[in-house]
């Protein structure tokens, strides 16, 4: 595939999504199996064997010259949030793509089978956990989550499995749906979620690693409605201590950039209840999610004790009670070593500048790396973040990430 | 009207509003209306004349033995907010009813009319202004309310008031709807919106004044939507303006309140936007409602100016622009001193305990007390404040305010 076949498959991609102002490709629901139909053409052209596991996730496999020789996989996601943009996880699966494309096109035969990969549901706005796929493939998504609803069909995961082809009750702890046989490494490309590379002038990131987070999607602060007029000394105004909570984990935040120590925290749901919240009521119910992520174990497990402190102290404050609800985690991603180097050096060779970057967000290379299976990650230059429809991906940095896996793969697979 | 008699009148006006898990007398609505004609009916029963006027405001007058000499005006107003309380505003009108038919049963003949007033719309949840019907009846509501749309019906205040009979066109600055004629005083009985007379053990407080304040019914702040992995220097998060902004405030109330200076500021209204805001996402957008009071004009000045100082401050730190929009004010309420030295003594003539303090809350009398009339305010011991289902007052105590009314209106009436 060349630039123009690529940008034509990112074009398909967001004709699927489009839903002004954004792109939105629905988690186990039609956007997403039009995306994988949209795979599976180039796979077809492409020669590649085409299989599915029981979480719905997609395997567009090469055959190698020794089928029992460990495989490399590669892949993304194609879902996004709702009016997100078109390149947060499609940009990883169009790479693997076109760099198996390239090399097939070469006469390139690999040792062992190259498989790609895309996995189902890798954003957590649709049943509040994320990379459902890529835990279900490596047996490791929790039980529970098979009962989760989203919230707009109403349907629980398992539903929404089955309808898109999968068979639920085969998701299990410890069963793995991976192609089988031993697996060589995992690499993903990912647009990258800040502009680093933009500051830096580089196309691609060597990831040197994937932060770990914790989440809890609908924190409750319960305190009292209550008049307008209501002195200061008898409130229990719940969303004033949501801002106490928010404003101290900034102050945290700060704090630990000062020291270097890379971390993260967002509060993106922040909200007294819309129903019926009014100008003249002080607050008594309050909602907010949080997501606290970095990359070290100690300094995650060491952030959420100073986030329960906080919690703690606003509660006694504010004279308001706090309940957590459920409590999701995502493993901390380490990069191997030894992957890094090749795909800087295969970068490299293909005249590709890198640099070497944590990556702000998790992935499902994340579960790659916590289930000890060697892992890369590339990410992509990208000015706007991403979740958002002002995602900006120049193609041409995206073909730079294509070519340095093809030039990994010819030199490894 | 006894105690049975005032109680099932409150039991009444509790079920023409039952809406679990509180009380809702939509204003210039049905149920508003069905309070009015439970008024009418006792004020059939006690010979009173029943007047409209153009804002469909109610006035029951008892005819003095002259009718052109200056009128005693007495009311408050049905409404309440939207799973409100039973008291809140009805409790004044009741209070009213109750001193005129106790005044009646002892055959009692005022020098002057006595005229008790059931305003419209006193509550600001139904068109984002409060105090409506009063203003109306002074000439004094802003022109453009009559186009501002209830939320939930998408009527105009005009519609709202032609369809319970008013005269919208009728309605103009500087008009006064009100019985003709000169005004004496204006007084109000109201339950207090804070525990203050639970804490001092008295049934009814003779107030003070009535604090002014200026409101903002939706300040729009807008940062960039981004992804959860933004690193914080990048990050123009609307959520945490917001906090900031709230914290800001309370710091300046707490210090007020430490240098004794009587103030509150209240947001009701603070939230993301539900229809899209996201765990993973950082919040470009973000709202919220303003109700900043004080007791003297100059000082709600200074706070209205160190509230902008906030909102510039916060603006330039996170990045975000605040759009304030549409900016409200209710006038300061000063009480008239020989009116609170009279009811004070009526009070201890009928062996009532009161209390001197301020009116935590605005009050359909601070618009009679901002155009020069003479106004008392009563305010009745009330548990939990007001606005929300927990509103505990005890009819006894509402008994001790029309007993007060009656005294005073037995001695200047």
């Amino acid at each position: 595939m060349n630039t123009a076949a690529v940008q034509a498959m990112l074009d398909a991609l967001a004709a699927i999504g489009a839903d002004p102002p954004g792109i939105t490709r629905h988690a186990f629901d039609d956007r997403e199996n039009a995306a994988h139909d949209l795979a599976i053409g180039h796979a077809r052209r492409l020669g590649l064997e085409i299989t599915r596991d029981a979480a719905a996730n997609l395997y567009l496999t090469w055959p190698g010259a020794d089928r029992a020789a460990p495989r490399t996989l590669l892949g993304s996601h194609f879902d996004t949030v709702r009016h997100g943009g078109n390149f947060d996880g499609a940009a990883g699966v169009v790479a693997a793509l076109a760099a198996v494309s390239t090399l097939r096109a070469e006469g390139f035969v690999p040792r062992a089978d190259v498989t790609i990969a895309a996995f189902r549901c890798e954003e957590a706005v649709w049943f509040g956990l994320g990379l459902i796929g890529s835990r279900a493939a490596l047996g490791i998504l929790p039980p529970e989550a098979l009962d989760r609803r989203r919230a707009d069909t109403g349907l629980t995961l398992a539903q929404h499995i089955a309808r898109c082809g999968g068979d639920p009750k085969a998701i299990t702890p410890g069963a793995r749906l991976l192609p089988p046989g031993p697996i060589r490494c995992f690499l993903e490309a990912h647009i990258e979620q800040a502009p680093s590379l933009l500051e830096a002038g580089a196309p691609i990131g060597i990831c040197t690693g994937i932060p770990g987070n914790i989440r809890h999607a609908a924190i409750r602060i319960t305190g009292a409605d209550a008049h307008v007029g209501l002195p200061r000394r008898f409130r229990h105004d719940a969303a004033l201590a949501g801002a106490d909570i928010f404003t101290a984990l900034d102050a945290m935040w700060a704090e630990e950039d000062a020291a270097g120590r890379a971390m993260a925290v967002t509060i993106g749901r922040f909200h007294t209840d819309t129903a019926k919240h009014e100008i003249t009521v002080v607050a008594g119910d309050f909602t907010f999610s949080i997501d606290l992520r970095a990359y070290d174990a100690a300094h995650l497990a060491e952030l959420e004790r100073r986030f329960h402190d906080i919690l703690a102290t606003t509660a006694a404050r504010r004279g308001v009670t706090i309940d957590l609800g459920p409590r999701n985690a995502a493993p901390l991603g380490p990069c191997d070593p030894a992957l890094q180097a090749a795909l800087a050096a295969a970068a490299a060779r293909a005249g590709i500048a890198t640099l070497p970057l944590g990556s702000p967000a998790s992935h499902d290379a994340a579960n790659f790396a916590a289930q000890g299976i060697p892992t890369g990650l590339l990410l992509v230059r990208n000015a706007n973040g991403s979740h958002n429809p002002h995602e900006a991906m120049d193609t041409a940095d995206l073909m730079a990430a294509a070519a340095t896996f093809a030039e990994f793969l010819r030199e490894t697979a």
